[in-house]
């Protein structure tokens, strides 16, 4: 009975349990590590919830923690670690929905936080997430070892900063309605979104203290599956229902963006997500069956249906 | 010939060649520390560098390397803390000049970072600066001792975030146009202002290894030195003529800003100024003449012409 298929969708069980499980304790922990709403900061504040609390899929956390979970990492301190990710994720959302950025009037189908607030409001509180994300890494409730606590705040500076996730949507930004060659969407997504999912991952290594080897494996794994969730995302912008995603489909067509379809079609694109997804696993091969659910995560990142 | 005034105006004499040297050591640092332009980065690593670059006093700065003179620490760590600690501060005053914010044309005389450059431009410089800030203080080129930078890092986003810098900007956005009480004022600056300020003693005493009662006395001068420095500013807007200011004069007044000149008088306001200076400078009575520069600075923040 125990075919391949049937391991395989035990497998995705396990994985979504486990998706959920993660999403679900990340919440708890941004929750308890923003601060609780006092007379003079209550506007902020709210901001600073509405814009972190609330959901979503926890991807960053989810890889902190299972990374983590190679090395026998105490919950508390890669959820923490998580947690702050998630902190960095949320203050880039806000500043990229602004009048001046994107302009998003809706962010998973809720007023954005300028919307919501006000634009004032919406910049100091992506500001002090930022601020704050650092803060939960160099604290010592989040780890004993200021060894790893600094080296976390080094490697989360250098994904997010000017080399990083804001020099990306800077190239963004200044690409507007220009169509930009395949090595330069590469270039823009790599740093944009895929630095700070490769963090995600090496973030474990390092809370781990991980040899070489297996931080370099890690490393590999979130390049790859950072690349390859890119591209499952704008094969299901121009596959999937509006139903489906949630928000409205064929946007960046509509947009006429430089996307990963319009320039491979959208079997080529297939294949190179399918190409990544397997270099990603591929990567894992020095880690025993406690990798599993990093292993589904790479099919589930491709596969998922928004 | 030695007389109290020769002493204090041949001190006042050191100060402002030992401030001057420090402005231009911060100044080589910050040209070393922000990344060079590249290709696909240019526009934002221009706006970084212009909005950090160029002068000022440098008086954040000034203090860490000063306090850390103190504990004998080497003076490159120093200048980077204090490269790092400017490079937060500048971030802070890009986006409060954004048109959303306080909507300021000019800064130093020159036009701020959104209308040299545009608005997302500035968003995003502002936001690597600050990324940048901690990534120079978490490196270890910094200092070798990850004790000491997760601290750092630590004490700078407690006092930049929503408890410090950033709450007091907000508290400052919600306020405009409303007649603040003293309590609320005094508290705005605290925060606004003085959190970073007092970061700034505090960081050479982090980095010097100093013991609580060396730490708590440098974070009493700090603090006593920043509240000091806010109500003198206040004072020269209301007094000091354009041509010294290289500002507007009486900008406050006529913005309706709830100031201590409006709040105490300009007397009363003058007197507070000096009791903060006085007891700045009692709080390093338990350090010897290596704090001379920190005392005559103390008298030089509230007697400043600009």
């Amino acid at each position: 009975m125990n075919t391949p298929a049937m391991v395989t969708s035990q497998t995705a069980a396990t994985l979504k349990a486990s998706l959920t499980q993660g999403a679900a304790n990340v919440e708890v922990m941004l929750d308890r590590l923003i601060p609780q709403v006092t007379d003079d900061s209550a506007r902020l504040i709210d901001a600073m919830r509405y814009a972190t609390l609330g959901g979503g899929k926890r991807l960053r956390a989810y890889l902190v923690m299972e990374t983590a979970t190679l090395f026998n990492v105490a919950p508390e301190s890669a959820c923490r670690v998580g947690a702050s990710v998630e902190m960095l994720h949320a203050y880039s959302l806000v500043h990229d929905d602004l009048p001046a950025m994107d302009d998003d009037d809706l962010r998973r189908g809720q007023p954005s936080t300028h919307r919501k607030f006000d634009e004032a409001t919406a910049i100091l509180a992506g500001d002090a997430l930022q601020t704050l994300a650092f803060e939960v890494i160099a604290d010592p409730a989040m780890h004993e070892d200021a060894t790893i606590r600094a080296d976390l705040v080094l490697c989360l500076a250098r994904a997010s900063g000017a080399a990083g996730m804001v020099g990306g949507q800077m190239i963004d930004m200044e690409g507007e309605g220009k169509s930009l060659p395949l090595a330069a969407v590469r270039h823009l997504h790599a740093l944009k979104t895929g630095c700070l999912i490769r963090y995600a991952t090496e973030a474990g290594a390092i809370l781990g203290k991980a040899s070489t080897v297996q931080r370099d494996a890690l490393i590999t794994y979130g390049r790859d599956i950072g690349a390859a969730f890119q591209i499952a995302d704008d094969v299901l912008d121009a596959t999937a229902s509006a139903e489906d995603l949630g928000k409205t489909a064929g946007k960046d067509e509509a947009s006429g963006k430089s996307t990963f379809v319009a320039l491979l079609g959208i079997e080529g694109a297939r294949a190179e997500a399918e190409a990544l997804a397997r270099s990603a696993v591929d990567a894992l091969n020095i880690f025993d069956e406690k990798a599993d659910n990093l292993r589904a995560l790479a099919r589930y990142v491709i596969e998922r249906k928004n």
